[in-house]
């Protein structure tokens, strides 16, 4: 696998008190950063993403998952803005993670591999923001995890943030999403391959049960409406009752089109994604609480910060539902800051951030344009166009 | 353990071909029944229900499911009505099912037992009813896979049916419903005492699998407020850093409150519940379809019936939304049946049926007194409270 990554021998020192060293982030950029260094945008991506934002994945050879927003002429215009995305501290496309080989030793992390937070997974983007000579980023975006990360960005480096884009995400991950989490670590650990979590020096994955984690974060990512809409009750073909049958509205030992599907996706999933980052990551999204890191008062976690909001959510999206997002946009304006608030609606569920979705696209750019005025950047060629 | 049943020696027909033989069903009977025998409740029971409605249940010793709602001077009045509730076919206590000595062999019938729908679930409970010799039931209630059964009986059974609660319930299983259950049914098979479904001849149960699965379930049942306020983002004491510590906010090598709580339904399910009958019964859920048994027409399953309807939903129950109460409702009246529909205000989810929900029980409550008032049957001694 070839990836773009920086190296920092020296590593950097994390949350819980351990040291990684040393640090490598794995990094995609797209379009060109100007000579002043003021036209970057950090793109955060989500819990199971990776920094092939818009350029195809190199495992499974998919476009870049965000390749109708990112590139020429697109919302996020790479003729105007210089793109960066690192894959997260802890993931498993290149960035130190439980995969990388622990420095010292004959093994990857694995299981040791430290309890990690957002703050630091956005400290490692730091290292390469700094790495690039860039002072200021023009703006942070993200979706979901993405989103946390974006918040994060926004009030660990307040300054260093012109403007921000949370998505479909929270200030903090609520129960329930904690509890799917949950349920998604119990099916790993239930795999007859995780070993204790030494499946590594077994030279297996526990496949299955990274499956099932994968079934139920996908459902939590549609709607109610998407999945009736995509699937509804539909049998696969070749697993019904001959249809003169009078079972030939039941599928006995056959199959509903929902399930293959999720099947489908559980089974691809494992191809691409280590458990133990799995793991590791969601810890880091379950930890996230920007409020109770101020003492209770989220509006404090935004005193000092100047950066302008825009606070998208997404009417359907069941996962990060609009209500944190106002809570959010809510927090911003007690604290004096600049925030717009925006709800799509969509009955795509959460997954809508990454679709084909209008509206979406139409907020994206004209923050964006608008943004770029506020910072004084040359117009781009669409900058009247919405 | 002791429970009562009646056991039918030709046993009977499924709709898959196959018959069960013998057919044992277990009940629990509450009240007295009327020398007219008019004055017969069955209550059906949800997905992972037992017969244990308003008595202590005998593996866990918890009161009664719904020991709130059923009993002397309650919503369902044992001094006025016979309460009937049977272990539903494919069930695990007492009812014929995949844990029950299969005849002519020395063996559970375990995976081999056959494939169920709701119309089986009902035929069962049919021989109940006969066997006590109720020509007519007053009524028939049930919430969640409960109402599904209800929703059979008024059409399979229209004339032995007077009146019809369906519940918190559905005319179909979703295709998100669908999704839960295969996502519960994959974790069930990942599990390595699952051995490709013949546990029982190893000794083991697929005690991790099955957990997994009644997590899924568990938080489906919740909704986010409810989980929210239940537990928030607690941590359990003893599991957090030092106070004074600057990870007191991340629960590093800890757990949150709502982790625990799920760890500990799932682990106690699998005391008293059998793995084929989980994966039994979510297939008979997901079979039930009623307009598309009736060419797609839901109006036209009401038809020839005269039953008297109630339909009752939660405003936060997502695991059957209210729309599909509504469409329900609407097919009745399109049917030119009797039929009201209730949305109770809650925030506790699709569990709230079985909570203290004031409306509600003033719903049950009015609706039974009412349709007793156009049987005929002696009015009660709260006739006019309400």
């Amino acid at each position: 696998m070839e990836v773009q990554s920086i190296i920092f021998p020296n590593g950097m020192p994390l949350q819980c008190g351990e040291v990684i060293a040393p640090l490598e982030v794995a990094y995609q950029t797209y379009g060109t950063l100007s000579p002043k260094r003021d036209n970057a945008i950090v793109i955060c991506h989500a819990f199971t993403g990776d920094q092939f934002v818009a350029s195809p994945h190199p495992v499974t050879g998919k476009p870049g998952w965000w390749s109708r927003m990112v590139g020429p002429g697109l919302p996020i215009d790479t003729e105007r803005f210089f793109v960066i995305c690192t894959n997260v501290l802890g993931g498993c496309m290149g960035t130190t993670g439980p995969t990388t080989m622990r420095a010292g030793t004959d093994k990857p992390w694995g299981k040791d591999f430290p309890p990690i937070t957002m703050h630091d997974i956005v400290a490692a983007q730091v290292k390469v923001i700094d790495h690039f000579g860039i002072e200021q980023l023009f703006a942070v975006i993200g979706g979901s995890m993405g989103g946390m990360q974006t918040l994060t960005w926004a009030t660990d480096y307040a300054e260093r943030v012109f403007a921000a884009m949370p998505i479909a995400t929270s200030p903090f991950q609520s129960a329930q999403n904690i509890a799917f989490n949950e349920v998604s670590r119990q099916a790993i650990y239930a795999d007859p391959d995780w070993h204790g979590g030494d499946y590594q020096a077994h030279g297996v994955i526990p496949a299955r049960g990274l499956a099932v984690a994968r079934m139920v974060g996908h459902i939590t990512y549609l709607s109610e409406e998407a999945l009736t809409r995509k699937f509804g009750r539909e049998i696969r073909p070749g697993t019904m009752p001959a249809p003169n049958s009078p079972l030939a509205a039941l599928p006995f030992g056959g199959m509903f089109q929902v399930e293959s599907y999720l099947q489908y996706q559980g089974s691809n999933f494992t191809r691409r994604f280590d458990a133990h980052s799995y793991l590791t990551i969601s810890r880091a999204m379950d930890f996230f609480d920007l409020g109770s890191e101020h003492g209770g008062n989220l509006a404090a976690a935004f005193q000092q910060v100047r950066t302008r909001f825009c606070v998208v959510s997404f009417s359907s999206d069941w996962l990060f539902p609009t209500a944190q997002s106002r809570m959010l946009a809510r927090a911003i304006n007690q604290a004096g800051g600049h925030v717009s608030f925006v709800e799509i609606e969509s009955d795509r569920g959460h997954d809508a951030f990454l679709l084909e979705e209008p509206d979406f696209d139409r907020t994206v750019r004209g923050f964006l344009n608008g943004a770029a005025r506020h910072a004084g950047l040359p117009e781009g060629r669409d900058d009247h166009a919405v």
